[in-house]
């Protein structure tokens, strides 16, 4: 039988209550998806879990024997939660030296987001919580994550698949605060390599509103056009479709 | 034998990986000072460790089963790191209904602080760091600590003891960022009841650096004076002292 879960190669499914993840959510994570035991989008997401270790000074896994746990834990499709924290360690916000590392890899099963979703659009709002602003931690998708916990809290109504975060100024760049996904990263190299024009900055709640197409993008949905925020609706994704596609052949 | 952990009444030293504290920061903690299984300031502690789980819509734990777990792994004096976190729950974001929370208890050794400290003041430093702004969490002791952790990792010299923190603008009053601690509330409350006159507002680095003492306050600390801040000296400790007493008064 094959575990569903490895820390630090073992299959016991538990942490230390004095490992620092759990104590100050000193780590990182990455959530992916996989087919066949193989992780898509493979070279971005380990591209941003180094970045992201290396962001906090924590030592990155190694890729080979990485890759390996994903698929001792997820031989089939899977979701695969890759989380790595500071380990165990005294109390204190101190970083002892030569303290290792926890290394998580958890299979989960894979969504059940009906197909209608990438075809027709998704609901989606805008959050009220206002993200905090803080440079060390923008872009890097940290075990501190209670501003997402309070965004999904908002609302209850299935039918809304997911809420946008703004900062005080705008849905941001991720200079300041907010995540950068590997799905978001690789959509914005195809788009590159395709020749399609790409900026990166922030957008007003207004300019949103104006905007021909609004998709949104992780690596479990793929691609989602939006079809519905606020009071805007919108009935055409080309651009989406079109990443669709790239991400679907480059995926197979 | 007395278990030196307790999480959920077990002795097991460990949560799930699938624990939202270690996914997500999703809970709070409080640190004590526990001299023969007694929490010194309890009513505060309690007092905050209940505000803090409700900001959270966490449950809070019961006053006296909570008293009994403490007094159970710290029968005589130790340091005590109380947990609540969401407990283990699906992956993603939002809350599951009827999710049990988790409740860690933890006693670790006193700390070895040098008798000096209290007398002659210690030294602290400005952290480079800049706090990020939000309101939702400010005062809360969430998980969510990469500040703090960033922050004492920017000097090694263990004659500096503590840095203090500012946003933007100062350090500030906690309706922006910051953590209300149990000790500093008992302070207040020492000093409005033998009628000292106390403000709580944003102090910028200038005015600091006028003040005519300066002490810092947690619960393992209790009360140290300020010696050494930047450029600034201070020798003369008089109102420190005072609360000292207070405090150490109170404890007995």
């Amino acid at each position: 039988m094959t575990a569903a879960v490895l820390v630090n190669g073992s299959p016991a499914p538990v942490v230390s209550i004095h490992d620092r993840g759990l104590a100050f959510g000193d780590g990182v994570f990455r959530t992916l998806l996989v087919r066949a035991g193989r992780p898509l989008n493979w070279p971005c997401q380990y591209r941003r879990l180094v970045h992201d270790c290396l962001a906090l000074a924590l030592p990155p896994p190694g890729e080979h024997p990485l890759l390996a746990e994903i698929a001792a834990v997820a031989p089939g499709d899977a979701t695969v939660k890759v989380m790595v924290t500071r380990g165990a360690g005294p109390r204190g916000y101190a970083i002892a030296s030569g303290q290792p590392a926890t290394r998580i890899v958890a299979a989960h099963p894979l969504p059940d987001y009906p197909e209608a979703l990438a075809r027709e659009g998704i609901r989606a709002r805008w959050c009220e919580l206002v993200l905090g602003e803080q440079p060390r931690l923008a872009g890097v998708k940290s075990l501190n994550r209670l501003e997402n916990v309070f965004a999904r809290s908002e609302w209850n109504d299935p039918q809304i698949r997911e809420g946008l975060l703004c900062d005080a100024a705008a849905t941001p760049d991720l200079s300041r605060c907010g995540v950068a996904g590997a799905q978001r990263e690789r959509i914005l190299d195809l788009a590159r390599a395709a020749g399609v024009s790409c900026e990166v900055r922030d957008i007003g709640v207004e300019e949103l509103a104006r905007a021909d197409e609004v998709f949104l993008t992780n690596s479990l949905m793929g691609v989602w056009p939006v079809k519905q925020l606020g009071d805007r609706a919108w009935t055409q994704f080309p651009v989406a479709g079109r990443f669709q596609e790239r991400i679907a052949h480059d995926d197979t």
